[in-house]
């Protein structure tokens, strides 16, 4: 197959349109060659059950799984019984980006708040926490937050705990998306436990595929009495990898080593190099017109823009509105994004805000 | 990571055993590198839709997906309304090996037939194929067959012709399984269009995985009238990659060229080669208790042997009972069979037979 | 079986704690003796088309089933693709009372929107329709409104209207959920006909029940082309009565003449009375601590009383909290609530207020 | 509402073409009037739980639903995880009749088995009762059988007994569909609970509407343990009646004296009385060409005719065709069912083969 595309181009659309990282890719080839039982019971996946005990501790579950709405709704339906409902911020990616999955394949009603940062508190949640008993309401049994959420922010470790007790105060059990949980990890300078099991996380989904594998998501039970059945959820909800080795190697290339934190941390950083120049120059009066919507505690950075200078730059940099009613746009970085990309797309930014 | 696995190990369990085809892997490093639109809108994609044109024709629509058993369901799904049911074979893997998901997450009644082989016909189908009008009876409205089937038996063109133009003359539409639809192109000696969209099949599932890919696998829309809102139900069924590029590069490098076809027809020549061998020796007279269920057409074996033999084999080659109650087994060939593989493997069974 | 209940005793909690009108029973009578065929063929569900079409115009669809849940997710499920997604205003019954059933049983995503009196409006609508072709946005196709509202408010013809054009123009649908559309009726003072399908409404339910029915609803569809394949999905919802004579008969009973409007007319009329009374008290400055927080549209009093007061009041008359924290109750009068009932609870609230 | 059909016609199509019993017609007339709680505690419902366990010993719990699919559907999913199949006869309701109502709402994988006369027994059981642990294979669960069978035969005490050790001796759970339970009391002459509770049934339905009800069934847990969160799956099933004290009523009418024993008895009789005549007709060799395919052990008699006779008779006495291919009818008889509607059903059938 000859190469189609353009290998040095690069923007700030999302995490996910970078490659595979090479550690990643090489661990896909040592994996292969020779035959190693389909379905999970792999040696690469019996391998990935200890590197996730390392992460986690003791007696973690994993289940390799394709992509992020996968983890989420399966992981979800494990922790729920046919009549359970899940409260979320209204932002998170289960009720604004997963085409209706959860309600559909995983049969879960979603009880949605507003959030101003895309995180919830115990406060946030006590709008939909209540009804238990009734059957005319769907029985609020899951609370899921994610980290780092939609909006770029992060959870700190007290915030998840004064969440998880909450929560479990009112016999519910705590789901984390965790599909950048690496960019959080490298944000608060934390292992990955100190704010998930920790912390009174149930389960979580762990996101290789925005932090440089070619794609792969873990499904990660951290209190085995809070979910059941992930067996045979993850395969009949379409999920179970039949040459499920390729996912795991791609998930211990991550997490063996610090193959994970360096990934984030670059990628947070390059946000964080984005944010402190744009600061700067507004600082100086030289970006008007420029401003921000959240605090930039990722890989995200989200700003507003004067009308069309959006769309302007958007033809030397690919990025995505988040808000076109009011400007706001969404830029992401990536593994591989370099401190010249950055560079780049600060002066192009600086441009086109000049010509405003 | 460290190579946990012997790369030399080899058997005859399931042609997912095997590993990733190293003209597949170059096509997943050369698709490396900078960004792609995620989601499909990637530049590997959009040439898939040229390869699969090569091969079925001008105006397929092709849908990559993650896996055969997602392919099927969200196939089935975008052909049936919600009252719908599909015809089957009983052996069929959509019965028989998903966990379910085409009832759970398909809301699809699956109608099934005993067959000898594996293979419908006019006559078998028509067992299930009446009651429409009435609805306390889920409406029969897609005919689904495997090519080649889950007993290693392929439809030859006169047989997938005699059921399209059966299912289309009762106003239902045909769907065929092809997870080993490349096998059966080496098995009938014909390009896949001739017994598939010539011979009136409606959408199919392409198979890649089982022959030489890491992962993934393509629904096919051969009559766009037949199918509607794939875009959607990709997403919310869970099978939207969001770095596509990977699985489309997969699918480009076996089907650009004819690795699919060198893939396939390898593996049923290692079939071929095993089935000869123990037919010869069976006309030897030197096997004693050996025997066939099924002819040998793809890539797979079925077998019977006496009581006892079967374990004592698999403490040497890896390989799964199929009807255990009758002493039946299956043996499978991948795409990296060997010769030697075969030769032993037959060493192996005349040692355990002698041994019975 | 003896009777095991005092027939004295009525309250405000809500219209179904009700029994059913003579008139409705004598139906169930006169349907009964021979044989008649199930499942809707027989002579008086054909006779309900007629009645239908009366109210409703030529070419109107009727399909009873057995309760407002399942008119409501059956009807809204054969108005949408499985991607589809309906925009409803928070505090709509399919939202809050459902248990899940519309995401369950429909596999639909509710976009929801908060309103201070539970009527949408345009503005209100283009909260959540937007996103239509991506993929990874349920698809808005449905607009739901209730009229009567959940809340007691009446959408006048003009708001109706202005919906349904906002609606269209989207390439929408609207459907009307008419659990109470009797009371709208009588509160509006105008034929069905005149605020559903001349105002643009394409699918609604008909509520039988809260109107003096011992049970049954009915899907209307008054837009043919904007609903597909009810006759299966009410049989798959499990919502097709076998001795469907006797739901068809109450429901020609309450529209063949005007029973419908004299119970709905009734029942507003002693919500107006009881409304008025408090009132006038408040005006005469007796009734400290009272308040309303909805205009009394129909047959509902939404009320605000201060701590204490309510559960007092309860151990005389059953009603409900319709939101405790803010000390808001609600008062359902029903076709056979009587003047003496009202005006007793009225000496009662100003009994309980002044002992507050 | 005026009468639009012939009380005196009756035929020979369904159970539940009949109408509603006086005894229960009664009931409603009682059960009405002043204010009830609804959705179930009300009065009647909470008698009803005294009715059943008067049936059926202490500690069951009785859930009233709308029709013997809700009740089906729903009492199965409460004995399942997501992931469960039930294994049942071919000719089960469950699997020919419900519109795919267990596949798409319960989720539920149907493992079928042929049968010769409609019902299961353990070697039956047994060609599906396999694959526990394989995450592949739907997993059986559940066994249901139907009492008395869709082909009109009853199970004896001792075959439902060594069902249920069978399957309980598998870790599974025996389900009963009993839309037609009163006609096994009658046809084996025994207490509901010798060959239901106390022969091991874990959960069943009690069917009132072919017993004389205007609708009602009910979901009864014989055994708690073996069933789960029936108040919610209730509700989401969307088979919660508002006015559910008339439901109960009908099924307090039936079971607190013996009415549902002589609704029942006399439908038996009926057909008995029918196939007598036959068989003497038989025997007397004045009936050529008629024969039957099962035994009648309740109120069907399933019969076949020479080419030609089913439709001629069809002019004068409505009945299905059961299997048109093989020239099988089904005749039902009703609690209303007269002598004489045998009497003149039996001439006709002679003057009609007399014809052919």
């Amino acid at each position: 197959m000859n190469q189609l595309h353009d290998t040095a181009v690069r923007g700030f659309a999302s995490d996910n349109y970078s490659g595979v990282h090479p550690e990643v890719l090489a661990a896909i080839t040592t994996a292969n060659g020779g035959h190693q039982v389909a379905y999970g019971e792999d040696v690469y996946t019996e391998r990935l059950q200890e590197v996730f005990a390392h992460h986690f501790g003791a007696g973690v579950e994993v289940f390799p799984v394709f992509n992020g709405t996968g983890a989420n709704v399966t992981g979800l339906q494990s922790m729920l019984p046919r009549w359970g409902a899940v409260i979320s911020a209204s932002t998170a990616h289960i009720n604004s980006d997963e085409g209706g999955a959860p309600e559909r394949v995983g049969g879960i009603k979603l009880l949605t708040v507003p959030t101003p940062d895309g995180k919830l508190t115990p406060e946030l949640i006590d709008r939909e926490a209540w009804g238990w008993g009734d059957e005319h309401r769907a029985q609020p049994l899951v609370v899921a937050i994610t980290q780092t959420t939609e909006l770029g922010t992060a959870y700190s470790v007290e915030e998840v705990r004064a969440i998880s007790e909450h929560v479990h105060r009112h016999g519910m059990k705590l789901y984390m998306d965790g599909a950048r949980l690496s960019n959080a990890a490298a944000s608060l300078g934390l292992p990955l436990r100190d704010f998930t099991r920790d912390a009174g996380v149930d389960v979580l989904s762990f996101g290789g595929t925005k932090n440089g594998a070619l794609g792969g998501e873990a499904i990660v039970v951290l209190n085995p009495e809070a979910s059941v059945g992930l067996k045979y959820l993850r395969k009949l909800n379409m999920q179970l990898a039949s040459k499920m080795r390729f996912v795991s190697a791609q998930l211990i290339a991550l997490l063996e080593g610090d193959l994970y934190l360096r990934n984030a941390s670059h990628a947070n950083a390059m946000a964080r190099r984005l944010r402190d120049a744009l600061d700067a120059g507004i600082a100086a009066g030289d970006l008007p017109g420029l401003g921000f919507t959240q605090e930039t505690q990722s890989n995200g950075v989200f700003a507003t823009l004067p009308p069309g200078v959006a769309d302007r730059l958007r033809e030397r940099f690919r990025f995505y509105d988040w808000n076109a009613a009011r400007g706001e746009v969404r830029w992401m970085c990536s593994f591989d994004t370099s401190e010249d990309d950055i560079d780049a797309f600060v002066a192009a930014i600086r441009e086109e805000l000049a010509r405003a």
